[in-house]
């Protein structure tokens, strides 16, 4: 297998002023290609570190990959360096040149002459086109092995990747094995749990290597599945698909990049139900998430953030009495207020959230943490506490991914459309305040 | 200066599963300690890898810090690797394997003997204690070299580097010079435009380095102070502040790691004023942001998300027929809200938000990005429109600072306790609808 080098050029990813996300999407994006990604290197802008860098890239991988200093100013010296370290002379290309013309005129901006440098290569180059940019990129094949380099920018990068690098990659070095990357996403089972169950398909599929990665606060599963041929990829994909849904059951909630708000919209547009939520300590954070999503005006009715008393009593009608007794933070006052916004609203559905988020406010009866969910529809409220640990922003997050599942969850299972019988009983016991 | 080189060794950063960003957190920590990092590696878990990189590590740098691979598993051989690399046995620290050992207890798990593995080390190692995990990193220091490894698991990294790692750099590696990084966060000014207003600064201020750095939607900025004394270096970060608190004005918004929501909150403390928002298009994001501060709810009196015209009327009594006159995106529209969450509600401040976050939903004459904010107090209303760019969340993201930096600017220029008289004026010109 051909193994890669990504290289990384920039002053500003060794002051740690940016992050270098461009090495773990590439990676990424390479994983499906039968090459073996074997070194990550970050230099700084300086000619000879890279030329360096380059030469060394040459003697240890078949290829490597560079991203940055490829544009016109001072500090962008990639173009020379790389010249430098294969021994070639950069000439320009009046065709780019062309282009980085009229990209400045389009703009309605004055071309200044260090731009041109972005036109030259070395000599023998493949010009990879930048649409969103005006800095090319440039593929040199040399003694079997390659040296891309790609601009710094992610938004020129990531379509250059798969439009210009993919095809290049596929061409000079052909897969001898079929990869495909499968992900699947889960919420509600520990980590260490996914982990176990997941052990099963270790002996059921020996073909394929897989990996969890905790997403706060959810567990994303990667299957990398190998074969010779394209009908036997497919075949094991859906093997897997099969035993990962089977193991792993409802707490599969999405697929690839799919998020937990996606699949609460995809099912409550399928089921033509509106949902109205009313929050208190998520602040608003569940109607953000629902509205990520385009189109949820179909389904999203109205949200209500209920941070005071007042606004407890005045928006939802929870009676004062009712928090006075058993406080803002309990089951009743959850239900109340899933069932308030549920009549106050023209929904189908009534999702409520309160809890202490921290790090203040927790008492030893009702430590920080503890939040009730509650989901009423006409026919009744289901309700759940939870006690939940973390900063203040992570138990945020994880009550507005509780209560975002919640609704999955019921419409999984509950809604006439899409009904179970047993599973409903079921979720029926959950609900224990 | 002593050169750095930081190795982050992982097939999981190679297969892209995980970004690195280890490497970020260790050069921006060493900033202020007078090294330079010159370049970031990484390597997979094989033994032979990680040896390679460290026998080419001692060859061209000083300082070498490796984080990663020093668990329990047959995959951890950083210990080994190292060990090899430097020619030196590896030992039993009796010490550590008592502390692993007592962690164990603690949380009453059963200690496998692969475990005891992380109490050895290279001889002649100093151990770098992991209060928060089972393995202990160390420190090796061979011919004026240093060799550092550390876990990799973030929890625990992160206070050893404080308390373990930067005392040992400051005694081996005496700085020649003082060093102090300062942060400023600005809003409502182009990237380009804080470059041009921060020029000026270079001839005032040629004993710093600085640089920008576009967190959407904000723009931070960096200086790197230097002097021979800590005396020197008071002076030179005040005049700094100074000068980029003239050049910038209210544009400055926060220092270091302050958030806009933090900023806002102080400034509604002091005020004593309390505020309630009516959002539309942010979906509930800019209520999310205003509690993810603690003490929130001393100042976040409610939120309404008004989604559909139904709630708009029915929450805030927005007339039906303005809605219909002029759509749920306009001037009026807005204007109705913000006084209508303030009129039914105890707040002091009635701030609102709609647009069209995107991507469809736009018209020729208001195209997605059209967001209007307005912001009514007991004696009238602001009121203006903008246009944004990007994706459904960019636009959201963006709304939701501008909707929290109306409020601060408010608070800076309106508040009777804080007015400046003339600037109340020129901000009530903004208002154009």
């Amino acid at each position: 297998m051909s193994r890669v080098v990504l290289i990384a050029v920039g002053e500003e990813l060794l002051t740690g002023t940016v992050v270098n996300t461009h090495s773990a999407f590439l990676s990424h994006e390479l994983l499906s290609l039968d090459l073996e990604v074997r070194a990550h290197w970050t230099v700084g802008d300086g000619k000879d570190e890279i030329l360096q860098a380059v030469r060394q890239a040459l003697q240890e991988f078949d290829i490597a990959i560079l991203t940055g200093g490829l544009g016109p100013t001072e500090d962008d010296r990639t173009r020379e360096a790389v010249a430098a370290a294969l021994d070639l002379p950069l000439e320009l290309d009046p065709e780019s040149l062309g282009r980085i013309r009229a990209m400045f005129e389009a703009l309605g901006r004055e071309m200044t002459p260090n731009n041109e440098k972005q036109a030259y290569f070395p000599k023998g180059s493949e010009i990879l086109l930048n649409k969103r940019g005006t800095a090319p990129g440039f593929w040199i094949q040399i003694q079997g092995k390659a040296v891309c380099c790609l601009p710094g920018v992610p938004r020129e990068l990531v379509p250059m990747v798969h439009d210009q690098v993919k095809p290049r990659l596929l061409k000079y070095y052909p897969p001898l094995r079929k990869r495909r990357l499968l992900a699947f996403r889960t919420f509600g089972l520990a980590e260490a749990k996914v982990d176990t169950l997941l052990k099963g398909v270790k002996g059921r599929f020996p073909f394929a290597q897989w990996g969890l990665r905790a997403h706060y606060p959810e567990t994303h599963v990667r299957f990398l599945v190998e074969a010779s041929n394209e009908e036997e990829i497919r075949r094991r994909v859906s093997e897997i698909e099969e035993g990962v849904r089977e193991l792993l059951g409802d707490s599969l909630f999405g697929k690839e990049d799919e998020t937990m708000e996606q699949v609460v919209g995809i099912l409550l547009e399928r089921s033509g139900l509106r949902l109205a939520v009313a929050e208190s300590c998520t602040g608003g954070l569940v109607g953000d998430r629902i509205t990520n999503v385009s189109g949820s005006s179909r389904y999203f009715e109205r949200g209500v953030v209920v941070y005071s008393n007042e606004a407890k009593a005045e928006l939802l009608g929870v009676p004062k009495g009712l928090i006075e007794r058993h406080g803002a933070v309990s089951s009743e006052v959850a239900q109340a207020m899933a069932k308030g916004v549920l009549a106050r609203s023209h929904a189908d559905l009534g999702l409520a959230v309160t809890g202490i988020a921290g790090p203040t406010g927790g008492t030893e009866e009702k430590p920080v943490g503890t939040v009730h969910i509650a989901l009423a529809d006409k026919d009744g409220i289901d309700e759940k506490r939870y006690r939940l640990r973390g900063t203040r922003e992570q138990i945020k997050l994880m009550s507005s991914t509780i209560a975002l599942d919640t609704v999955r969850r019921y419409l999984l299972h509950r809604h006439p459309e899409r009904s179970e019988g047993s599973r409903g009983a079921e979720r029926g016991g959950d609900a224990s305040g």
